[in-house]
């Protein structure tokens, strides 16, 4: 049991050591420093509020939960704390790495990648220190059983983090492009435009801490699940994940170097080889686990089963990531025709672009269908639960890649803001350019990992809930698959609602400032960027509680209502289309954005050309698709397993229609 | 036994009045007539291509099923018959109806009516009467076990009439509008476009053939599911489906009737009325066969179990109908609102345009669940069969309503075309505006009783294939859910990019023709509509044999590969995902549509505004929403599980992973 202490242990001392490293760096001319600053105080005045927020509702959770169980309820607060803090560091780390990227970038590319790398991996070690030292005190201090309740923290804290963060950033952006791209042909990140700040704002508060707080859930769910469906059988076997865990994390760190000491090979290679390392590491680690400390494995085929299934799901994850990503890149068919297409208009352009999304879902489906499989047949729910985690061991290294990608991008934007020399903002836009490619992957990852934790919350639930079969033809357990599959939907289009209130308000208010004040325009006046912070802060607070409510809320009644076996199918029925619509939210809004880069290249008329603004009208419908709706739809499954699972010993078995 | 037999005859003699109706009325002046003419050609020539087409793939499957059973496929040609005639003759009627309504015009708004809806029953009534009559003949000729073969039938058709027809017309829409109305700032249906009379064709294949296939295919599922649960257990509760279908046939002649002498109320009200006589007389008459025929009824709650059955999915089928109208159409907020949003441009309009679609699942889908909760409780599978047949009884005046919409908008079509008086059009335009509200209910209805008729036809899977208990927790239940889940998606994207594919030909050609042939558009020169006739018909065959080959064996691999367990889980995944998504694309099609006409009414700024431009586009990207994809998944969903049926026997019980 001292590997998941001292790992987790060990993050957090590399951590500090990253962080230092980054904070050592020059931040750049006073311009670059004042914008800096401006973004790091939007960020972080949204998080204190949104914590506010955050903190009314998780103390009521709290007050609820003590009537469930004491533990549980002190378990909630540590998980929620973990995130939040998770989410804190590197939130503020990722602000303090965007201009010093940009000043690296006067010196080299390779200097640049390595200060927005090493900021993105002081989130990646915060995510799993914090979390896996959280789940060591509880298992280890209070009881395995409470780590439901931790769980149920994590996921609570992502769920505001990443509606709230996602309606932030996308109203932000939407607006910025609306008027300042659209009406009066600014560039992107242009300094005149009111709405710019803001929307480098909402890269670090949805990007960096929304994805970071999502993960961290699935981190936390997919060890939880192989922890609770093994408590009262065995305790080796319970310890097991734990072990893995930590085992990553170490893996990661060794991975995170390698990419800062390469040199000379293009950033996309670099950080494909820091992640085929970490998961060769841990997969080598991971055997030798189950091979020293699996004794006892009832009747699971040999030591080999679990760990089968453990791979299957890292191959998964593998599959998935790069489905994503060539649907996504314009280096790929799908999203070239998707450009060509844009020739015929803005509608096309649409349409297409929600084809795309629909067709990428075949393949990850059926890829989690065979590991599902593959991993049962070797070690039953158990097995399922190991193939989440596979998935999830190197944590450490995909967070720190994700979050590069934001800094990257607020680099880009800083750059352009400070009108540095044309060199460094190409060499700033190439490393932005390869952050677009690790935020697909990141967000296919995101996606396929929801999809194994919650079906490895979803098995300890249904264990917990001693639900020996669940009948399809039960009429409730139907019903409760139907109304499932219809939650995905009702949660996105209260999304969408927000998103688009935002973004109007957005609008007038950027309207306003030109109009009111020509100077801004033409250079002389500053614009008022704070006040479109505070709209987008406004609207991600207002509009993350109602659909905060139904998330949490409609597991409960209908687990009240029509039982246990019905709130099974409502897991399913809610995986099921969540899972399709996820993707293809994530896929179709990925592909229009590099549809659109793709025709700014130059390709069928380049910028300006009527297959360019009908780009620019499916990236701007794509958009709230892929970093509201879609993200949030992970949360939600997550969420609604997590919260099943803490109340399943609860629920009556047959509700009150029998 | 004789209330089948007599009732369908009945159909078909009103039929033969109605028709005889229809034809002695005024064709109108020379050009009406031409138009007219060129209508009817275009229409014939692609019903007479496209069922070329399908009768080679049906006799291949034909072939097949002669190695299942020859009775099945002998009964396998009389559905597709059926379905193929009832297309035939309505189709044929639509066109011969679409001029004289326009010169009943002249006269009077209810002499237009009356020619219309006249037209739309004759649809009606070779619907019911040939599904009946064909029921009637395999149930006592053949034997009722055949009787999913001649599901199958209907269902086959169905496919390629709705699939075809879909893409035909929205290629044909979309094509017209892309240039004509956003290029050229043409009203619709301007003469000068040589797609407007593809696009008029494209209403009678599409919304009359497609449609009537679509529901036929329903009505005939929901019978033969009744049946078919009832195979050696009930001779009597097997024929109560039959008689019930009889009544509403009878019932539906009345309320014909009842609006064809109605005179001085509005042409919606007029509408209503019969519907609901149609519907009180169905109930009334339901009742006394329930009382006189269903003798003995195997524990269920006396004779009311299964009438209390019935009657639920007929209230299902009237609040799905009506949900699906609160939300289209531009009398109630939420499409008010979206109008108001397009203000802020096309990417809102379009991102609220989903929204609305999305949040307006939510009804519907707890309100079937409920329905299911409540015919169970009542009477088993049997009721679950019993709710679907509720909904389905008055299909004779449904579809006759529905049916009225197209011949009301193609006259309208008319009178812009041949330049009448604006008092003319004024009337016809408001019995077009009607036609979109009978046409809105009739989309939810045919997505409410797909649901239903899926369901009936599940059950009758699951016990035909000796499925005691289906548990979710066996992993390829699981996996047959989420890949079940994912299939609608898939086949969406796949008719997305035909629809596409089809526009953009057309929209070339469209160009073309203005750009070689400038009289065209100066008024001296005929535009070519006859090949954009010819580019929509190939756009359509095309692109209907690869969905049609998904959806066929994506459930015989899975029934053979994972055995029949995993394809219940398969069925109820695609299930999930196909209603929400369904009802999803028809309300947001819908209510983009009418948010465009609301506009175009005068509010927000009216024609040509800003708000305007933004809801042409969102009405663009809704119209393969609503007219394609959307209901292409009906029949996805009842064919999938008719194939399933037809099969089940043969299935093995635990595929090869066992």
């Amino acid at each position: 049991m001292w590997i998941p202490l001292y790992s987790s242990l060990i993050a957090l001392g590399t951590l500090v050591i990253l962080a230092l490293i980054v904070l050592r760096q020059d931040p750049g001319n006073r311009t670059m420093q004042d914008i800096s600053r401006r973004i790091e105080r939007g960020a972080m005045a949204f998080l204190r509020r949104e914590y506010g927020t955050i903190c009314i509702a998780a103390l009521i959770v709290f007050t609820l939960l003590l009537f469930v169980k004491v533990q549980t309820a002190v378990a909630f607060i540590l998980g929620s704390s973990a995130s939040g803090l998770a989410g804190f560091i590197g939130m503020w780390m990722a602000t303090k790495s965007n201009a010093r990227t940009t000043q690296a970038a006067t010196r080299s590319t390779d200097q640049a990648l390595f200060v927005a790398f090493t900021g993105g991996s002081v989130m990646g070690m915060a995510v799993v220190g914090l979390a896996l030292l959280g789940i060591y005190i509880v298992f280890t201090r209070l009881n395995p059983e409470s780590l439901t309740g931790y769980a149920l923290g994590a996921s609570f804290i992502a769920l505001f983090a990443r509606v709230g963060g996602g309606i932030y950033t996308k109203s932000a952006d939407m607006g910025a492009d609306l008027v300042g791209k659209v009406e009066k042909d600014l560039p992107e990140d242009d300094p005149r435009n009111p709405a710019a700040i803001a929307d480098n704002v909402g890269d670090n508060v949805g990007d960096v801490a929304g994805l970071g707080a999502d993960i961290l859930e699935s981190f936390v769910g997919s060890v939880v699940a192989g922890i609770i469906l093994m408590v009262g059988i065995s305790m080796e076997l319970m310890r097991i994940p734990l072990m893995i865990a930590g085992a990553g994390i170490i893996a990661s760190i060794i991975g995170i170097f390698a990419v800062q000491v390469m040199r000379g090979i293009s950033a996309q290679k670099q950080l494909m080889t820091g992640s085929l390392l970490a998961t060769v590491l841990t997969a080598v680690a991971s055997y030798f686990i189950f091979r020293n400390f699996g004794v006892e494995f009832m009747g699971f085929k040999g030591i080999y089963g679990p760990y089968i299934a453990l791979m299957t799901g890292l191959v998964s994850g593998v599959v998935v990531g790069f489905t994503s990503e060539f649907y996504t890149s314009n280096r790929y068919a799908p999203t070239r025709k998707l450009a060509e297409s844009c020739q015929s208009g803005a509608m096309v352009a649409v349409v297409n672009g929600l084809a795309v999304g629909m067709a990428s879902t075949a393949i990850p489906i059926v890829t989690i269908g065979v590991s599902i499989l593959v991993s049962y047949h070797y070690s039953g729910l158990y097995g399922v639960a190991m193939a989440a985690l596979g998935m999830l061991a190197v944590t450490g290294f995909t967070v720190s890649m994700d979050a590069y990608g934001p800094i990257a991008d607020n680099a880009a934007g800083i750059s352009e803001m400070s009108k540095l020399d044309k060199e460094v903002r190409t060499r700033v836009s190439a490393l932005d350019a390869v952050g677009n490619t690790t935020a697909a992957i990141g967000k296919g990852f995101a996606i396929g990992s929801a999809a194994f934790a919650t079906l490895g919350l979803f098995a300890a639930y249904t264990q917990t809930a001693r639900l020996g079969t669940i009948d399809v033809l039960n009429p409730v357990v139907i019903v409760g698959i139907c109304i499932g599959a219809m939650l995905p939907y009702l949660i996105s289009s209260v999304l969408f609602a927000g998103v688009s209130g935002g973004a109007y308000e957005m609008v007038k208010e950027v309207q306003r400032q030109f109009k009111e004040r020509p100077g801004i325009l033409k250079g002389g006046e500053e614009p008022d960027s704070d006040r479109c912070i505070d709209i987008s802060t406004r609207a991600a607070l207002k509009s993350m509680l109602k659909p905060g409510l139904i998330v949490v809320m409609s597991p409960v009644i209908m687990g009240f209502v029509l039982g246990s076996a019905a709130l099974a199918g409502f897991l399913l029925g809610a995986l099921s289309t969540g899972i399709p619509l996820a993707l293809q939210m994530g896929n179709s809004g990925g592909s229009m954005d590099n549809a659109k880069k793709y025709i700014e290249e130059g390709h069928f008329g380049g910028k300006g050309s009527d297959a360019h603004h009908a780009a620019v009208v499916g990236d701007c419908v794509g958009d709230p698709l892929k970093d509201t709706v879609g993200p949030s739809i992970n949360i939600l499954l997550k969420l609604m397993s997590i919260i099943s699972l803490v109340l399943a010993a609860h629920f009556p078995a047959n509700g009150l229609f029998h």
